[in-house]
């Protein structure tokens, strides 16, 4: 029977190399895994302990479609406490990871046919998403010359060859880990606001900062001007399985997505709801922070070894990514051999970047100072 | 900005009545709310200790975008035990909740422009998930002529109109509670395998029915045909703010399922997998179906009651809803003056079915007994 096209998303080549990992783990040989997205440790002690109590006694059964009034309301002290942002509690909506806040945030304001903006390279879901829903997406080519960050210059460009409904913007961005600054945010806020573009601002690596990044700009305070934030539980509190993620939206965004949320999700966990109340303690925000001081550690690690590498990066602003151009025109074929010859496995770049992607990978330095060192020896004595 | 007008969906009449229901509450005067399509209680006990386990050390990351091997393999066994089918666990892919299934069933299977069949009265979330994603619903009639059921004769005449891609057909249904026979069943599978529609069984309230309709009779047995299964832990096991269901696929289904799985929801929350498994031990089931009991006796004393009431109904085969002609044309009034003058909610109609629903309600008998038997003393005494 008929299988529909839109359906037909292309596979992820890092699928290839988690497999290849698992067989050599499998048959017992060494494997550092410097791929995965997620962080090393899970939710804040907390979050944990409020879940085990509400498990004991709790109301497990369906919250309100687009989250509890009380992690909504939460959520909206988050923002005062972070970004010193006054926010509405109306204008959050609680979502099924960051996953459910792209994909409602996609439907409600973007139709099919829309041209949809993406920086290249990117988190490829974006582009599957929107694809899957019929949305025409537009690449920016976002390479070493612009710090891998879009420039309104590029969005002009874009729009003039056929308007633009909307922009996804990432900062910290995934692969790279690179940031726009409160400035830069800015100048594409009034870009989009002036263009009549739907910005959709994917904050999930806040908090995962590194300098003098503070915890990221948000976009969070631009209501007025259209602008929708993505967040999520799973990566500055660790929560990645537990699916919680949100919304900040316009408020007249509220009732479609409140309508869309009830019929496509009909509401997020609501353990995960309940218990996430517990991260925005000062004993989870503290434990989060060390965490990412780990990550800080592990980031200087890598940018003192690379340079011996022979690597071109771009040093991340934040998350736990180093993308990097590794010298070769085969970065699929590399990750493979790399993977074979010494245990260590990465994620090739085409991943992010269907054109220019066969000369990058991607390192996720999630996994600590002690393995990152040990991946940076086998890959120099690799290398050669 | 602009909203795109796919996500402009109706909002449920339910929600009015629920809202008043509240506030009812709030200020103190009873309320006895017969409107929710969940559980009084929630997830088995063994459920609840593996979870706190699991809470305690266990890993709660990202899992397989179609859930854990071991769910997989524990839901295929599943289906030997109740229906005695012989089912590849490489064909169970596990869902955030039946919401995400039919999410992915529906992008998998269908292109923007077809026409889908569904019959009416029925789940609205059907119609809306459908709609958004640009699909075309062909409603199909079915009254109390045809026992709340699709006939082939009715899938013969819209196939005829234009050619239908596929049907979703629910057993036990909602609003109605009305079950297909093993023989209805096979009539519509080959029905659909015969003319090339993609049949989606809608088997969430499997193992909540009564009489001598057994747990249900599915479709996971029919993959040659093409037929979709979707199914979920919230009904029978009463996991409902978990978020956990499933899908039973034809082979060739499972990989852009899988692609889009990854895209669309990266995994299903990983504390429920993995507490989930313990759904499936002896104590779990008899537990569940102790619970079935309770259902059981709420929907007899109704059936004894109902007539002196003075209301159609057909008596629901399995599911805990009762839906009810109760001699009005204007439903959804009829369900607020109820709630003003005696304090019971119930679902206007016209949630379900757009056209012939102002004269029905839905009632969920999911309270229990006791619930219910003060409900219609109320209604009794305010019908006169």
């Amino acid at each position: 029977m008929r299988i529909a096209r839109r359906s037909q998303v292309p596979p992820f080549a890092v699928m290839e190399v988690l497999a290849a990992a698992n067989a050599r783990a499998v048959a017992g040989e060494s494997v550092i895994s410097l791929c995965a997205g997620q962080p090393a440790s899970g939710a804040p002690s907390a979050v944990r302990a409020a879940a085990m109590g509400l498990l004991a006694d709790g109301d497990l059964g369906y919250t309100e479609a687009i989250g509890t009034p009380a992690l909504r309301a939460a959520l909206a002290r988050h923002y005062g406490r972070w970004y010193d942002v006054d926010l509405d509690p109306a204008r959050v909506v609680v979502t099924t990871g960051s996953s459910g806040a792209f994909l409602l945030a996609f439907l409600a304001a973007f139709e099919p046919g829309d041209r949809v903006a993406l920086a290249r390279p990117g988190y490829p879901a974006y582009r599957n998403i929107l694809t899957s829903l019929g949305v025409d997406v537009v690449d920016l080519d976002c390479g070493p010359a612009t710090g891998f960050r879009p420039t309104t210059a590029q969005l002009a460009a874009a729009h003039d060859d056929a308007p633009l409904a909307g922009l996804v913007l990432a900062s910290p961005a995934n692969p790279t880990g690179t940031m726009v600054t409160g400035a830069e945010l800015d100048a594409v806020v009034g870009w989009c606001a002036d263009h009549g573009v739907r910005l959709v601002s994917d904050e999930i690596y806040h908090g995962i900062t590194y300098g003098d990044a503070g915890r990221g700009a948000t976009a969070a305070g631009r209501a007025d001007e259209g602008a929708v934030v993505v967040s999520s539980f799973s990566k500055y509190w660790g929560m990645t399985g537990w699916r919680l993620g949100w919304l900040v939206l316009p408020p007249d965004l509220v009732p479609p997505v409140d309508a869309l949320a009830g019929n496509l999700a009909l509401c997020p966990p609501a353990l995960a709801q309940h218990a996430a109340l517990a991260a925005f303690t000062e004993e989870s925000y503290a434990e989060a922070d060390e965490r990412v001081r780990g990550y800080a550690a592990a980031r200087d690690l890598l940018l003192r070894r690379v340079p011996a590498l022979g690597w071109s990066v771009a040093p991340p602003d934040g998350a736990f990514y180093l993308y990097a151009d590794v010298g070769t025109d085969d970065s699929v074929g590399w990750c493979a051999r790399l993977l074979a010859e010494t245990g260590v496995a990465l994620t090739p770049g085409t991943d992010f970047d269907p054109v220019d992607g066969a000369r990058w990978v991607r390192l996720s330095f999630a996994a600590g100072e002690a393995a990152v060192d040990e991946a940076l020896d086998r890959i120099a004595a690799w290398q050669g």
